[in-house]
């Protein structure tokens, strides 16, 4: 039996879509129902079988919603669950599906203090370079860490219930604090997000037909969205820049080996950096 | 009809059983001999159907050879080729399979005035973060690219045949000068090693299991071997200290944007990096 009657996506690229894909796979609702800004692309997605039901009137696709799951870029997903308190149930839960928590978290506090016990804010570290509903799977997913944070405020059934929902799309789920959660994502995914690029960046394009095997996977991430970036960068700025700092020492230290040719520290300062990298499967 | 009589593989690991598995399937050899260190662990390596033969003395290994590739690790490849010279037979064509070239083209060319015109320096831009035979498989080398760095003293044959038998492998052959070479894999390789390498290291084993997909792409040649890294990067320390002041200019200014929480800035220096990442396939 179904868990919900109606999810509601607002947002349908590859996460939304991926969740989407996955939650009718596994029968976990009645209806699935996708909110987009483009009702062509959206009827698509319908025809594709990702959704029973597309609109791209927020208000008609989230007004019989029993969970709402805002898939928008990081910068409007506060302004997105504001609008889905206005019109949605007064018993719906909300989540999302931003990589930084703090500042959404906060913002839906402040702004929506009676609303806000319904929103169980999420990060499913679940993603790829590429963006678009296109590259949606069903089993995105699957065994991936999904990151719930709720607060004082948050009401226990709302987060046990959102924590279901993830779990029955296949995922590990761990609770933190907002703050936890941005501290531990600016170490873990943005910081090497910001040296992938800058890696990429400085390849001339006179060496590109050289790059092999180990540029391609340190660069990887450096293909995805630059806009969608920039404001996950923005949105986590200080714990971001927690981690370049923490980068630079010891960047600092591999280039002070380098200059004085130390055998012992180099190597001492790459074994640190395997055994790291030893303890993480893939 | 086989290019060669018999092809000497010295240094049995992934590169070099790579070699050996492909020149057999392609019979590109009458013979394929390999020299390792430990006889129990290279005969089992002839079981496998990777070698004809196999031997842990190099006189013996290369007394009949028409190609002998060095594929032991950097630090060694010179003395290595030097060994060669004195055991191989007059007309026996030498390449080897280092990271960096510079310094070996220099030694061999310094050390064996004489027999240096039969050495042709190679680097076959495949590899895995995983060393050893056991990782070795056929088709390394497929659409991958090998970079020749033949000088002055190099005789033009053998320039042409063992460019030929890398091609022949189903390697793209690209010449270059060990100069040339090592500017260009100190930025396509070299660099990005050093900053996965430091990424895995300033990971804390507390946010380890926070990791996803662009953790484990950016740092995923971090896992390789420590001391076969430590040479390399020795080995071609000026060209990786100039590639790490090129990537630390661009850092500071992908810094100086977080700081400044410019939106155009942070996204111009992720559009630059999506350019040249999205140039390059895989």
């Amino acid at each position: 039996m179904p868990n919900f009657d109606q999810i509601s996506i607002v947002g349908v690229g590859l996460l939304g879509g991926s969740i989407a894909l996955a939650a009718r796979q596994r029968q976990l609702a009645e209806r699935v129902v996708g909110i987009g800004r483009n009702q062509v692309k959206m009827d698509a997605l319908v025809d594709r079988g990702m959704l029973d039901y597309a609109t791209v009137d927020l208000a008609e696709g989230v007004g019989s919603a029993s969970l709402v799951i805002a898939c928008t870029p990081v910068e409007t997903v506060a302004a997105t669950v504001g609008q889905v308190f206005e019109h949605a149930p007064a018993g719906c839960l909300v989540t999302d599906v931003g990589s930084t928590k703090d500042a959404i978290v906060a913002s839906v506090a402040k702004n929506h203090p009676k609303s806000a016990k319904r929103f169980v804010g999420s990060h499913p570290l679940a993603g790829d370079h590429r963006s678009g509903a296109d590259y949606a799977r069903a089993n995105l997913l699957d065994d991936r860490c999904v990151v719930v944070t709720p607060v004082g405020a948050t009401d226990n059934t709302a987060t046990e219930q959102v924590s279901q929902f993830w779990s029955s799309l296949g995922a590990r789920v761990v609770s933190l604090t907002p703050a936890e959660h941005d501290a531990a994502i600016a170490i873990t995914s943005h910081l090497p997000h910001a040296v992938a690029s800058a890696l990429a960046a400085i390849t001339p394009a006179s060496v590109l037909p050289l790059t092999a095997s180990g540029w391609c996977d340190t660069t990887r991430v450096a293909a995805a969205d630059p806009q969608l970036w920039r404001q996950i960068f923005l949105s986590n700025r200080e714990q971001v820049l927690a981690a370049v700092e923490h980068f630079d020492q010891h960047w600092a230290k591999f280039r002070a080996a380098l200059e004085a040719g130390s055998d012992d520290q180099l190597e001492a300062l790459l074994t640190e950096g395997k055994q790291n990298r030893d303890a993480v499967a893939n």
